[in-house]
């Protein structure tokens, strides 16, 4: 097994999964972290790595280094696993994502962004979701009565229980701070604004070719999916909040032992509400993302500088709201006609963004 | 398709369905309610009927009426149709049965009581059974990994909010009045005592062979049945009460349109409670009849006793324990080795009630 992120919290879990079935990890990379990195390489003796930066690999405790993206495509074309897992951060998933399929490996795929700008150009039937919503969700599929609806659940995020004036005045360390889940910085702020839940939306649009797709808030992060089938019946999937099961779904092909701590249904008290478009503006593009979900590209690309802005207090927490739909008024009506005009569509934002 | 018992509720919403899906009937069966069974006659036009007692026969507008126990085990030779929905009420369905898997028929089974006394001589894994909680079951049931428990839910049936004290002076009418569901009033008094979740202990263990099993209270009757998975997963099964879809699952090959209404989310709180063995003692005899499950006909017969008596006033509410665990005191140890044994023990149990 490949994985690509390895430092990340998917990327640590996955490690620990392989470790406990004893499967083999032919290569690993990360972008900074080089002295979990080096960990890793003693206790896993990858055949290769990959780091982010050409001055980090003098400190990489191995002879076999790429370097950068380029580097990480060549590496895979060097691997013989079949399975890699993507947990890349943001859109540089995507390239590997697509390298990955061309290689005709199995894309375990914890980068959903490569889904949310490009779905149209991965084969998604060969996609394993690493996400406990879309784990929930096919879980829960098999040789039932069609489909009417699927929905999947949302903590609500760090704000779930502030009022719209404490989230205007955020700070990042504020939206840092979830309540259920232990997870990378950009993700965590995604979760805050709810544009983790809108790329979740596309991902399940992606995956499962479902457009009757909705979220809700569940606070506990204990139900992950509910599919709604044409006959009137509901099913739910639950489990702790932890993605090793995600994971271990992903890479095994049978599970006959826990991999996670069972619930307790006498813990919970379960109860849903609708996602408030005021505190969580983004969310309102659901149905135009599921009409037209070429404009994941334009989306994505301006929500990854509205974190890097917030994150270095650049900007106001709420003000994603203004770099997104600036961005896609600007360029409304994208359709992308082929991979390369993706790419030239990310650059195009960015650039349009810094003016 | 033939449906035995079709002027209870589970029989109406049969007809329901095979109305709707243009399903042919073939012979319907009642105990007493003739002019019911004779709309039914006009509606349907069945080849064959059968009613309980000699004495209505003449009530009946149909040619071919076959009488009682005998009469509807010769009326099920003479029948073509590959699907029986067994909804008798109480012992009295198990002869049926036997004899619908004599016959190599499909046993749609809403006669629980089938498996409570007898599941062990029944072809289990040939019976649909029509429980929302067994279907909620089945319905998750899928390519999934080792099951690790299952738990069906109880709504608590009408004293669930209730004290002991209201209890021990509770009339039949009070029994009758069941929160969420309109059934029958054995089987309403069956949920007032929890017997009725006991006996569904049992149809799970048969069907499933499962022995790890519970029940929960879900005020709602919403969610029907959870499973837990060795791998840390639980899925549950989500519907409104209405038994339509149980027996639209049970008759069709597949379904492809609503036969209930949806469930909407935003309606519901749950959460779940363990059932109080003092307000319910029968429950308390469920790993017991997991180990032994012989002893349901031993419980069976004494709870037909019992309903009987309660409905009558000639017993106490709470008397259920008192009568049903002094017959199990009386046949401690029991084991049936044949069916015969079966019909023996359930004679032998209402006479020592007798003195």
């Amino acid at each position: 097994m490949v994985v690509l992120g390895s430092t990340g919290s998917i990327g640590v879990n996955s490690l620990l999964i392989a470790d406990k079935f004893n499967i083999k990890i032919e290569a690993l990379s990360c972008n900074k972290n080089v002295d979990l990195l080096n960990l890793q390489i003693a206790k896993f003796s990858p055949k290769f790595v990959c780091v982010g930066d050409k001055s980090l690999v003098k400190f990489v405790n191995h002879k076999n280094v790429f370097v950068g993206e380029n580097g990480l495509l060549e590496m895979l074309k060097e691997c013989k696993s079949s399975k890699i897992i993507n947990a890349l951060v943001g859109f540089a998933g995507l390239r590997p994502s697509v390298e990955i399929q061309k290689l005709n490996k199995t894309l375990c795929l914890a980068n959903k962004e490569s889904l949310v700008v490009a779905g149209k150009f991965l084969n998604t039937d060969d996609i394993i979701a690493i996400d406990s919503e879309h784990f929930g969700l096919r879980f829960l599929l098999k040789k039932a009565p069609k489909i009417h609806k699927m929905i999947i659940t949302a903590s609500g995020g760090a704000f779930r229980d502030a009022s719209l004036d404490e989230i205007k005045n955020a700070t990042p360390k504020d939206a840092l701070n979830h309540p259920n889940w232990d997870m990378g910085a950009k993700i965590t702020i995604d979760s805050a604004t709810m544009t983790n839940k809108l790329f979740e939306i596309m991902e399940a649009f992606w995956l499962y070719k479902a457009t009757n797709l909705d979220a809700l808030i569940e606070k506990n992060s204990i139900i992950h999916a509910f599919i709604k089938f044409i006959d009137g019946s509901t099913t739910a999937h639950f489990s702790v909040p932890d993605m090793k099961l995600a994971i271990a779904s992903a890479i095994l092909d049978e599970i006959n032992e826990p991999i996670i701590k069972p619930i307790n249904l006498l813990d919970f008290k379960f109860e849903f509400s609708k996602i408030d478009l005021k505190k969580y503006p983004i969310f309102a593009l659901k149905d135009e993302v599921i009409k037209n979900p070429d404009l994941g590209v334009i989306i994505n690309a301006a929500n990854e500088v509205y974190v890097k802005k917030f994150l270095n207090s650049e900007c106001k927490f709420l003000d994603n709201e203004k770099i997104v739909f600036k961005s896609l008024d600007k360029f409304s009506g994208f359709k992308a006609e082929n991979l390369d005009q993706i790419f030239e569509m990310d650059k195009k934002v960015r650039e349009f963004l810094k003016e």
